[in-house]
């Protein structure tokens, strides 16, 4: 029984999000996992089980997921690259595939998660980024971003950054990192953390956008986050800003 | 009687080109300049002809184009810069606008033109650059393909490079730069002539990635340009790889 580690990325436009769907037409699946488990299914002459480390939402991209199989058909990582770059859609790509000690398990045993939100901060609407950046037609302060940024590190309970709403799951994540780059054209947001909270960070994307556009006072983060109430926050940011940019293990 | 200067952007990928074709429905244009000036003409309430500093091909994009038009409605280009944004398709841009000389034209005073063609070079297709690279899948040799290049610099007839077959039109271009410039994933071609033959760029690219990939050595393209015959050189490369990136007046 083999394990096979995959590095994918893709372009999340076109799909419902990473995770499968109970009621998804097998034959056209309209998620990520459900399209790459097809193309992996046929391969190996069995039904095949995708563990993603991260269940990205709907017009998410991802740069660098990573993702799992068991499977007992004798596949050699070479020839699982070869047949899914001839099978996969143009929009989903495997960058490499190893074999995996076979208690490898992409999602638990992820230790950290990083995810970009990219801002394009130019007057005009750019024709290619537009797919993956909001384009933000406002000036933006990005120096009161960063302050506003710095409440949010560390561990916290981010209930006013989620809209998750169990009461029985831990609102409780650890951000290790958060930053604000400036480049010529682009702002990026950064984000590093155990694990993220539904939404989470297209929220915190959404309230510091309104803290650099003079809104919201860098101050407010504060008695944002101990809210505890996503009312307190700012509005959900696009998802087609968002790209999962690595998972460290 | 104005005279608007515009710069433009484009992803070409959807279009038949910049050029407006004559049995084009003008209310589908497929072209660039079919598109632009529809939306152009309906602000000015008048029809627009714009011209184009370089008409690039089918499915070949533009970071920099340059147009003009000349009109009789009294248009601030901060106007025209906002009715753009609002009616043009999302891969069509007009990054600025700006009032110029009555006797500017875009593409006789054009003096230089610069284009990139871009190659991705990892061993998987990626699905982010897959709209505005070529994917090569062999490992180039930039060296060679430097050497190679080297030749075509200069004042020199490039019959050999073009898919042009008038006998009355001069095919003698000067090609101020090539440059062969190496990124971890992306390899670039980037051109700079006084003008450039029809399809010359993909042409050159063409018989550049066959000695890149060992299969022509660097030494054949000087006799390659002394043949001055299409047959004597490579492939025509796709027109997705290719971007006008500057003119320069």
């Amino acid at each position: 029984m083999g394990n096979l580690k995959l590095l994918l990325q893709y372009d999340g436009t076109r799909y419902l999000g990473w995770q499968r769907q109970r009621e998804e037409d097998p034959e056209h699946p309209r998620t990520i996992q459900g399209r790459l488990e097809r193309v992996l299914g046929r391969l190996a002459g069995e039904r095949v089980n995708l563990i993603g480390a991260s269940r990205t939402d709907a017009g998410v991209h991802a740069e660098a997921q990573v993702a799992n199989f068991h499977t007992t058909a004798p596949l050699a990582p070479g020839e699982v690259l070869a047949y899914c770059a001839r099978y996969l859609p143009s929009d989903i790509a495997v960058r490499s595939v190893e074999e995996a000690d076979p208690r490898f398990h992409a999602r638990y045993l992820a230790r950290r998660k990083r995810y970009v939100y990219r801002l394009w901060t130019r007057p005009y609407a750019d024709v290619f980024h537009r797919r993956y950046s909001l384009h933000a037609a406002e000036p933006l302060e990005a120096a009161a971003m960063r302050r506003a940024a710095a409440f949010l590190v560390g561990e916290h309970d981010f209930r006013s950054f989620t809209s998750m709403r169990s009461k029985t799951k831990s609102p409780v994540r650890t951000l290790f990192a958060l930053e604000v780059l400036e480049g010529a054209d682009i702002l990026e947001l950064a984000f590093e953390a155990d694990a993220f909270l539904p939404h989470m960070i297209r929220i915190i994307t959404g309230t510091l956008l309104e803290v650099g556009a003079g809104r919201l006072d860098p101050q407010a983060m504060g008695p944002i986050l101990e809210a505890r109430e996503r009312s307190a926050a700012g509005p959900l940011a696009p998802a087609r800003g968002l790209c999962l940019t690595a998972i460290i293990y």
